[in-house]
């Protein structure tokens, strides 16, 4: 989107731009339109920290206002995703919490849930071998998901001692894999495989580990490439149908198609349709 | 239902029948209890146009009070469902449109899903080759689909520059075949196969091009001939419990079942449990 | 948990064991925390009636305040999990009742599935041959559910001339397998088959007929020998969280889960973890 309210805004900079991001506690690689976040202790299959979530929800809470970054990855070092919060950096230190400073924790992991689900830009995991506890929340909390044939998915909360109540689990992974399904991965914390996960709608599709990057950063370009206002639109709507009747559904996407409807990314794809060439999109 | 306040209103033989219905934008054909919409302008894949969207609203809000009609098969001429709305007599126009006169549009085809999914008739889509966009939404409003191994249902609103967001596609569609497959059909656009469609549980079942249509018909007539007001309370309450509590659901079906075991279907099926015979059931 | 308000209330040794409950209506078996209860009607599959609905649901309520049993099994004697209502004793009658009557019976049998999904305790479902009607309701309404090849599950309410909205279906059944498959299900009442019912996700898994109950009872034991007060909260949760949004099921989870990090099982998860070996979990 080219003009709107606070273009002219001196702390618009900030907000806008993220393709230059510096991260601290993972990698950070930005390309034609496309960020990619690669958590990246692999000596440890990539755990979160503290540091690591705040910094997480930090960032995705400013891609929402990003203008140059239109589609992300998240992705995990050495073969690995995530192996969740770490035992001894996070684990450790909540047994000994008061309740407010273990809500503040709980509520910091989710809002980094809550901030994936927010931005617009639609993200990708690419998630291979070791995914679980928060981080198969982060590969949950993703739009489209990609694996590959040894990516063991565990929501191991109950192994700690926990609920698989955690980062809106008991919300989220029921709708992707059926009720059901859900409940047994979360009372019992067993790894989901990978031919699971795909057979159960978790996995869009799975890949060889050394071309699974490239599937996924391969997708966002053709994503970042597309009408990203609308892709907005899309993920907006996606979470905020979640819990409205149809009929308000209905009555919701009239509205938000409506808005699409005056887009130029609209009138691009009639006129190229109309000259038999592909569109050229530019998100406004 | 025989007898109902009304009944003897002059007005109501209009809304009563509509067995012999004079379809205008598409073909209408009934026997036995079963009506059956074909889209048929086949030389161009039976797209929607206005006035086709409007005759379908008016014609599935009809139904509503139609006494005759019991059950429903929507299918399309030539070997394909839909295209979806016609480029040029649709998406020409919309492009040049004033924001009223969008939102009059989107909550027009908007309100044709409404209409399916609020008349009491069970739908049945018969879905062959090429089901695309407001079509993949007509089908996806249905109740039930069958589909054949050719066909092609793409959601394919973000090729034309729109979001996904389109009739209730980021509603049903993820309740439909679970949201991570909806996620990516929405964002890319992309043809479903009806593999996966039956995979996925979009499609009931997959039959032979030419016994398809055969095949939705008699399903749609066994359901005629079954406890049609239950069959109705049924559909109502899929709707009605969409967005309800569990509790507040079981509440709902409580209500709605106490009901329907005051019909004299409920009696007969049980007389004829009794006698050993098959019920012969009335819809009242 | 060991220490909660009313621990020396007179009346509490009523609520807290049910180990030693004399069931009437069924059989109630209890070893290692787990209670197993068998539909016990075998020479006619175990039909309900209006003595062992109610019996059903009041053992479940008493449930909620159980110290001692820690998970449930539900299954069937002689090789078939349930009819349903019986013809004569349920069906017969009902169909003679006035309307508050119906009501009262609608409620009762709702009031089970409520009950199943309220108490704390995972409840597990071994479910061989036929599984119809109200026995396929109190299978939905398990938390993790096992079959054999030979399960035959009908929602059949259809056949009985009444909506398939009966105590809960058309909320929970679409949840699980899907919109589309719930559809067809509950508008024909078509047995699904063991082998649909895995690949949808009804069915966690099928086991042989002669290992099914031990499978179950394994299970169970499983998850009674974990951490139970975290169990009772994902259930919680995992009902609580049905109709919230996604920001609300986020927030609700980080109460939760907060609540969770006070429990002796979590410490106990940690420090097990730092001396590498298994933890011993104690439900507080």
């Amino acid at each position: 989107m080219k003009h709107y309210i606070g273009a002219g805004n001196p702390m618009r900079a900030q907000f806008d731009a993220q393709a230059g991001y510096a991260a601290r506690h993972f990698a950070w690689q930005f390309e034609a339109g496309v960020g990619t976040i690669t958590l990246n202790r692999p000596e440890r299959k990539n755990p979160l920290t503290f540091d690591s979530y705040a910094e997480l929800r930090d960032l995705f809470n400013a891609l929402r206002h990003a203008t140059d970054v239109k589609a992300v990855v998240v992705t995990g070092a050495g073969g690995n995703f995530c192996s969740g919060g770490d035992v001894h950096e996070i684990i450790g230190p909540l047994t000994k919490m008061s309740m407010p400073e273990l809500l503040e924790f709980t509520r910091m992991t989710g809002d980094l849930v809550k901030a994936m689900r927010g931005c617009p830009q639609p993200v990708i995991g690419a998630i291979d071998g070791i995914c679980a506890g928060a981080g198969a929340m982060m590969a949950l909390a993703c739009d489209l998901r990609y694996g590959t044939a040894a990516t063991k998915t565990a929501f191991l909360f109950t192994r700690v001692g926990l609920a698989g109540a955690d980062m809106g689990a008991c919300a989220l992974l029921p709708r992707v894999i059926g009720q059901g399904r859900a409940s047994e991965l979360l009372f019992t914390g067993r790894a989901m495989t990978a031919q699971e996960g795909l057979a159960w709608g978790f996995f869009n599709a799975l890949h060889e580990g050394a071309e699974l990057l490239g599937k996924a950063q391969a997708m966002a370009r053709e994503l970042a490439e597309g009408p990203t206002f609308a892709h907005g639109m899309t993920k907006t709507m996606l979470a905020q149908e979640w819990a409205m009747t149809i009929d308000q559904a209905i009555e919701a996407e009239a509205q938000a198609q409506a808005i699409c409807m005056q887009t130029q990314d609209f009138t691009r794809a009639f006129e190229a349709f109309a000259a038999k060439r592909k569109p050229v999109f530019g998100g406004d």
